[in-house]
């Protein structure tokens, strides 16, 4: 059995597992005030070239999302995503349980446009009545999207410079960062997170790491009491030197990049092998995930020794499902899966 | 200077005038627990012919409904309403501060349908992760809607159906309840209320009082601690006995009911002046908000005499405004915006 | 039956009525955008000589407490106040439900210390893990307290000297400003509020309105987005201009602190009764609340025709019971008491 | 340079690092649903003899703790604790975040008394306006406390006695349960935990795991929607089988048990030789934790070549401080301090 269903269904990246593995019988003090934590924080910083930018390192997700979301905004503030956000679709309402309105733009291939954004925040600079609704002060999207796809430095521009023009927040989910940046098309470097954005963070635990994701903030604005937002919401880490080793793992030589890379290289081999059986790409995904619109007789026969995800109806006939390659995903697994097709 | 702009610009109809000041000189015990209440409260369920449900008295629309909500709802169950609702559009997000996450349905003039909201709690129902997702747990309307629309019987118990058959629960903002039971049209009693719905309010403070609405539960399991409730949010008023006398005297011979066809009626004078001059309204309400696309040159000659509100432009030559009628409308203030025309 | 058991059983002194009633046929803008509001928030701060500070009008005390509270504080700071405090002890947890932890101080009659401040705020600045804890922001007191007692000019500078040296918001409750401005013994000029203290409110609910509080807001920081918080708590009330009308009506020839001073009069004559008969105040009140240690038998004999309220147990034959006159006591039921003394 | 300053200062028992490593290469299901959680759950509920109670597995304590509480309260109702209790003084707040107050009780050597409890749910049910206060709903302690005492069997039968006379929860934080349950003094057995309270943890990340807590919900009404509570605060790994991997290696041959035990050997050491040399134990801790009055001399001394925690003063002379044992803490690492001494 073959899992293709998901990017987070492995422990970590052998470098990983070393690392955590030599700090047996070592000991540190406690919630991220560590010289893992502060190395790794400096690799970080010294690869974005960006010395003045805070580093905090946490548990998952979901948690790093609503917890940068609410150091950011006040009670009366919204944040606007895509309607396919994951802290809109996904999340269980964690950023409405933080008292936060989020304000939705339909999603083109999981992406938003400057426009669309400009739009809402002009709309409430024009509103009669701007104390009976909620303020525009914070955007959210993902690099890449839920569907795969990634944002050019042209279009992340744009979206920023609309941000600070109507004086908004951006916020860059980057739960799968590695593999936005690993995709052959793309024209982001990791640098210019550090001057695009007000915050962003490289997600760890689908991208080589056992958990984790280390959050950058830019903007001197979120930084103050960043820490005690982490304890109240329980996501301070008391043995904080297993993400700070970690990430120095993943920062060394670069590694936190190549898996990424190696994992799209995995993905467009499977692309081309759908592309050759005449198996249609429901959205076109430069990075692991793949979204295939597949007659359900060979769906129903992959499954019998491949793992992957089923996402939606697409006709009588056929339905959308996902495979996604990973840090793990090894040649012979997807020889397998190009010989079964 | 006539106001047509909305239902709330004048202070309250002469008997609840009359009423309050009656108490000059009178001592009351506080928070609610007075024979004032107790006796408006009878006089709504005696009317309603509901014995077991609750009645509480708040002060304003805004307080009733995030209130309402939050004392149904747990932190991850979420409230399904038109995206036009007046808790999504309109209250500062007041919704979503108590936590909730509001999940809307693109309103058809101003209405949601049973379907619609049952295709949502279907959704969930078969959600492969269902704990990444809100749970949906209510369904907020209004009658009338922001738009000034009413349900019919049919509509609403097709509503109150869906929400039993997926254990949601229904509630009706009245804020202007009795515009909607006063329209020609409708086929909604009162009485209906207790029946075909969990909770929903008497608006006061559109319709004749000073200020207040009046909640009314049907379900016991909103009740518990319902006080407490009001309590926290702040809309505990110290001298509760202000709502209660005034909606003794809103209840005292249907004056409620009375005070809402008058305005509706007032309204419809007003519908057919518009349509002989072939003004087109916008949505067709058949209560006491007219919505009317509107030539220019005639908002601009018409603003002279008369306030009304701008809702958005139609075209480059038209604009949408609104006309309200209200308890206070007088005879005059209708034949002189009819002359004007 | 003479009614001593609160502050706020009757509808409001005859020139707030009149004020109200003359605005019959009438029409307003809404939302506290109206001429009554502005003028209203004009005389009190012509009164504060305080040009600079913004003025907000709310309905009730509880209300008024969380939203300043929570306009002022972070997620992670809290607020200190004494044990007694009404924010603490009476408001069914209003400001925990805005995620603000309240610490408290154990009262000396009511009254906390500038130095039992300083040392939460020292303690704080010295600990080791201060993201562990809250932070501290915000000192809330009563004027007078829960107690009636009054803090004196020095003690509120102390505070106030305090609260800055460790950037910290002073708050002051006056839910019954106008019965401490009035007391003999207070040496506090309303004007002082305008230095002394980053917000304040004058109540009106107790002091002569038929409800509202206004809220006095002196510092920059708190400023920003107020209607905003207002809106999504429910505190907007439609119409505004009920609030403007009543204060001004208040502040028109000083009426405010005249019905303080005629109140803490009648209660100073209540005093001086009950000494004459050996009856022991609990605490010393100089204001417009008296608390006596009062035999049971008594307590008896008066409960038929007079209503007081039950504070607590004394000891097995006596009880801690409170009188409280207001601006609506009248000499004859001073005398009634007196007399059944 | 040996670390006795807390519990977690160390990565995870060579057992637990055996079966997180056995795992690599291997894929499973994301969110908890996955082969080694519900080993793990099955093997806690066996040991317990619970087959109805729920297990959840989360990260950390702080975590555990808020939502906890947060998935059993309503808005309105409050927990009880030790004023030293963790979620009162180190946990920056997170209870009061979610909405709910934290009543507290002054501790007697980190403990609070049925009796002090049953006094506060008294008092609320005897209150005159039940609605302006929170309701007590839940009793929170520690086993071991702050302090490292443990209640006796008898302490926690009359707490769990009291709690359910007035419909309270009862929730125990066992974040150092294997210390506890080691205790050569201590009467409760494991199994007691299913029946004398409504929930409580096993805590790991102190007490051989590399992190994580394994919830235990034992009352039915607490347990629905539990998952959704996990998820929408952030809590729910999305490798949710490192949690169960940790906690089936600790719950196998009674592992976990054990290491408390051995720890509390090597405390019980410690403390004989504290006692040789006339070093009085601050409280009597019969598990991990030593609090000690320690000479300052003494103190620079030993901390030349050991690391242990500054709790506070205790006089001019004498400070006090804190040693811990824990899983890993070695014979010559016990052998050297004894010496030191």
């Amino acid at each position: 059995m073959y899992r293709f269903n998901n990017d987070y269904s492995q422990i970590a990246h052998p470098a990983v597992m070393k690392a955590l593995s030599d700090t047996e019988g070592k000991s540190y003090g406690g919630y991220g005030i560590d010289p893992c934590c502060k190395k790794a924080a400096k690799m970080i910083k010294d690869r974005l070239n960006a010395k003045n930018s805070d580093v905090h390192f946490l548990v998952g997700g979901t948690q790093t999302n609503f917890i940068a979301i609410d150091a950011a905004l006040r009670p009366y503030e919204e944040v606007i995503c895509a309607d396919s956000g994951h802290i809109n679709a996904h999340e269980a309402g964690a950023v409405e349980r933080c008292g936060h309105k989020i304000v939705t733009i339909p999603n083109s291939d999981g992406k938003i446009s400057a426009s669309a954004v400009a739009k809402i925040a002009q709309d409430y600079k024009e509103s009669v009545i701007p104390e009976h609704v909620t303020v525009p002060r914070m955007v959210y999207i993902s690099f890449p999207t839920e569907y795969g796809t990634i944002y050019t430095k042209k279009e992340l521009s744009d979206l920023y410079k609309v941000c600070k023009k109507y004086k908004m927040y951006l916020f860059v989910d980057g739960a799968r960062l590695a593999y936005g940046l690993g995709a052959e098309k793309n024209d982001v470097k990791f640098e210019d997170f550090a001057k695009l954005c007000d915050l962003f963070y490289l997600g760890g635990t689908k991208c080589g790491a056992m958990f984790g994701e280390a959050l950058v903030i830019n903007n001197d604005d979120i930084k103050p009491y960043f820490r005690n937002m982490l304890k109240q919401n329980g996501a301070m880490l008391a043995k904080g030197w297993l993400l700070g080793t970690q990430f120095s793992a993943l920062m060394k030589d670069d590694l936190y990049f190549k898996l990424g890379q190696d994992a799209v290289k995995q993905a467009d081999r499977l692309k081309k092998a759908f592309a050759r059986k005449g198996i249609k790409e429901y959205i076109k995904s430069p990075t692991n995930q793949i979204f295939v619109v597949i007659d359900k007789a060979l769906e129903a026969k992959l499954s019998k020794d491949f793992v992957f995800e089923f996402e939606g109806k697409y006709d009588s006939k056929h339905d959308i499902v996902r495979f996604c390659t990973s840090w793990y995903t090894k040649d012979e697994e997807i020889d397998a899966l190009i010989k079964a097709l």
